[in-house]
């Protein structure tokens, strides 16, 4: 899938969708940072601390699957806009590798769909500096109707 | 599907299923309670807490990926006993309502099957005393090899 | 989860679903039928034919998941009426045994949410007259508004 | 994800993986063309007729996934070789968009894992000349140990 670079599209550029999200999600978004955004494309960084390893020293389901559903839920906020109020509806998630536990873990998010009531995105999760996904997952989102 | 009540294909019962639980996880089974347990079927409850909710109160997405990971986990435990080093490798979960803030959540557990190599169960999540689900997820665990 | 056993929600009974399923889906439909009906099951049989097996003799990939979509498919129906134009939107599907292949396959569906956009479904499917399931799916149908 | 296009680690080339696809699954098989093959990609086309079509004129759900099962089984025997039998274990499928039904499918797969025991790929198709998903699928096949 080749996907455009360009931004036109795009509602919220990346310091208002930071803000946003730290404004709707205080708590839960303080633990991750954007570092890329494009009209199709997020990268969403979990700031790895403590509280996200396993005994043996890896990053948890619980905290994999989190950094997932926030990168679909901040490309779609980053294309319908803060007015929106999108839930999780779907979310299939393979665990492939064991991440490592003193990195970063990286989401590359891409969107597939945008509909008017739907909207689809998948995600590679990758410990910083690898190149081997930890883990892939698909997430759908409802989108509620404007007006 | 027609589920037998007997629990000699057990190899922990509740309590030493619980004080293995603690013992592998102990920061992480802390949330958790079991309720009950077939040679097919477990209920394991998350004692709903702060921590668990989203503004809005209503339970988080990765607290109900949690519990249904912990449910199927410690149903598989319960089958091949405390040697196990068991690892998700694939969920599927549907959200389908809110579930309510100050109740605790119950995971329904099913193992649909249980082989050498991978063991399959899938989960219905319930706000205690409601019977419509909240959540319904599959999981697949990875077995490794004993010996 | 208890599953009430009145069918005074049921917009279509089993010959209505049967009649309007044979019309929309001529050519599919033939090689299925509806063993049972509730309000919040259906039981529906894919007549194995030799177009549904693959060599050495076991039922598709293809056509067990074609009898889990039908089934799902069937349960909206029958809850929603004949005006409705219902559409998958996602399927998660697991393969656990070997279908046999002289047999029916036959699909236990629970509805597990009829929202007014979406509806999940699970099923179990199993090769007539063994317990243990061959392949659990959970399906999502989007539902068109109304009007 | 980089995707190397070096193609040193494949046992089996374009010409060898399609005979033996023939071979294997001869009738399956003659409605599949491979496109393109790397050593972390295959493109398989779907050459669409009227049996792969719903009324309405969309390619059906069934087909749509027996190409996704067949791009990631051909991506796996790419790999591994024609001596292994793998099988599929799970598969998550999103459908996105009507596919057209005057236009072969196209799937566009990418390998994520390939362990010894379990390898993971997922799938985007398109109808061809588009450049919108139709649909994405994530598989996971189980491959027996070797010798």
């Amino acid at each position: 899938m080749t996907l455009a670079l360009n931004v036109e599209d795009l509602a919220l550029n990346v310091e208002e969708l930071s803000d946003y999200l730290s404004e709707v999600f205080p708590e839960v978004w303080e633990d991750f940072a954007i570092d890329a955004l494009t009209r199709d494309t997020v990268n969403v960084r979990l700031l790895t601390d403590d509280r996200h390893l396993r005994p043996g020293g890896t990053v948890s389901g619980p905290s994999m699957f989190a950094l997932a559903d926030v990168a679909v839920y901040a490309m779609v906020l980053a294309r319908v806009g803060r007015k929106a109020l999108a839930v999780t509806t779907n979310c299939s998630i393979d665990f492939m590798r064991k991440p490592e536990a003193n990195r970063d873990l990286i989401a590359q998010c891409r969107l597939l769909k945008l509909g008017r009531a739907l909207a689809v995105g998948d995600v590679l999760l990758f410990s910083e500096g690898s190149d081997k996904p930890v883990a892939h997952a698909t997430l759908t989102y409802s989108i509620p109707p404007r007006g």
